[in-house]
């Protein structure tokens, strides 16, 4: 059997020695396992930015693939570890809403809290469950252990409010929900909310500019327009054409976005 | 067959789900490949950063590896995308000037425009070109597809004018083409253009200070010195012993050097 | 046999190509090696950040894990190169106090000095020890040469002095010796330094700032206290909950701790 793929999405940064003690231990109980990083630049205890990345990814990755996402502000306390199985892939994570994204897009099929000392490293550091708790219960499934091994089913969990805008005036009103390394911002208005009209039809506003219509791609305007379009995730995006629309319109995460037909 | 080596090189940042996406297309269609992180903190579509990242690895990889380099500005235009050979490897790039760092120190051998679109994503995203047509071109490569499969062949591709300094007064007038983390500056003066005289001859002058000689590494000269020296891709480099040329200079990619023999 | 597992930890930044040529070399010796980045923000030739680094991933990892780390100030100069053996583990490095850390927590089982011409590339850069020295030591290694093919054997290395804290006044004078991504402060007080009294019953100062008692997570204090616990590595660190400490203190490595009794 092929060693399965685990990918890695946390809030660790890349600058000391937490992300590779995670893989150590990864290596360690599944070996030979192939480590995609997503990233580990997820603002300090951002649970939103964390759900949209695992958003982006769960469409490219093959059946059977383990993502291990750890922002995980309440480590140590009583907040729940679960292992969900969505688009036939698994997620495991801390309760706190990193799910949720992915839930908008996918049934979540199964869930399992994770809650079984035995599978856990054998002494535990309160304050690093993604080393000593969650790598190995994703080394377990990475094995293809029995999931229900990891604890008791259940069939809830925390979801967050962000990813779903607000229907208003024949549009909605929506939010930025990420700013991407290029400054553009994706927001939670996916496109099928779009389909009722021709993409030239809408107009869309943020921070006082108003956009007419919906392009196709960045290099269709000229560089240093403010363009509205379809990103590669199936969101709305807000960019500036070889530009920064998140310095041009010093927005980010949380900032109010509307989407309106065009008079 | 052992699966092969593929690196990767973009604009894209680490801060969101976009490498990690084209490495699960990349997993899914070529499972067991062995992916390598070039770097992905090219400034974005800047194609010169991105064509010298490339010259820094090429005689570093063994044979057969895939390099797929993702600077991409014209996404969803007319640009063309290209499968180059060169020194025994492939370049999977859009045709913008991405190759032509590669290209000065190697012979192009081949290449095949990417335009068979059985061979891309059935859904290909006009943002995204990297994940949904080069990366699973480059997953046919890897596969060892053949590459006249990809598209017609092809023997022009896009050149920029950096790589090439200007002879003047028995040297010459080149420019800074990279600054690195230590913040030592990477001209496009290459050791070759050197062997005239002993090293020890040369001037180099750069942002109104003047270097004497070109030494052999850094800790030679005192800790703050102004130093020229080959560095380990080949290219005359100006540093600061123990510091950042780059910010001593106020310099970067752009700024122009003059190389003289000692009157 | 199942190819090894080499893990990364450098000064050189990921904005360039120099890590992925030290990992071309590695696939090219050793094919079907796993490697796994540790870190490459280590701040430039900051030996310290990667002694530290070094020691929050030898507990994580298999044994027989070869650990290659490049901080390299001297490079080109007469400073030793050295493949050691501790914790079941190889450190391949420069002799200039980067394998302190590790020393400080398991012995030093033995050492061997990187001196072997034919073991190195054929052309050897000056300022580039990592990728034509050190990538080829480790290779040999990952590959199980005998550790004696590389040079003779050595029982001296050089130590850096910031991993032992002073005592005074029944607890003792240390120092920070991290900073992580969250701003966490981590400094060189060990656990077992801690054993002698409870810990709610000891004070940490920094910076102006007492902190009573140690506690065991974040999550247990209000939002934006200063708190101390022990980390996930076995160290005393400081840290604002949900907040950046180093911010806070404005401190970083090198700020003085005082552990002391409660009066």
């Amino acid at each position: 059997m092929r060693p399965g793929i685990v990918t890695l999405t946390t809030d660790f940064g890349m600058e000391g020695p937490y992300v590779a003690a995670m893989k150590g231990i990864l290596l360690g109980l599944a070996p030979g396992v192939t480590m995609v990083d997503v990233c580990h630049s997820i603002a300090p205890q951002n649970v939103l930015e964390g759900a949209f990345v695992l958003t982006g990814i769960v469409d490219a990755f093959p059946e059977g693939t383990v993502h291990l996402a750890v922002v995980d502000p309440g480590v140590g306390t009583k907040r729940r570890l679960l292992a969900a199985k969505a688009a036939g892939q698994w997620f495991v994570l801390p309760d706190n809403g990193l799910l949720t994204g992915v839930a908008r897009g996918h049934e979540v099929e199964a869930a399992w809290e994770i809650a079984n000392p035995n599978l856990a490293r054998r002494e535990v550091s309160p304050t690093f469950h993604g080393r000593d708790v969650l790598a190995p219960a994703a080394a377990h499934l990475l094995k293809g252990g029995d999931p229900a091994e990891l604890g008791p089913p259940t069939s809830k969990f925390v979801s967050i409010r962000n990813f779903e805008p607000t229907p208003a005036e024949d549009g909605c009103i929506g939010e930025v929900i990420f700013k991407d390394a290029f400054g553009n911002l994706i927001t939670n208005i996916k496109k099928d909310q779009l389909a009722a009209r021709p993409p030239g039809s809408w107009t869309v506003e943020i921070g006082g500019h108003r956009i007419e219509g919906i392009g196709r791609t960045y290099a269709e305007s000229p560089a240093g327009s403010l363009v509205s379009l379809i990103g590669s995730g199936g969101w709305l995006e807000v960019a500036v054409v070889n530009g920064d629309a998140g310095r041009l319109l010093s927005a980010g995460p949380g900032a109010t976005v509307w989407l309106r037909p065009k008079p």
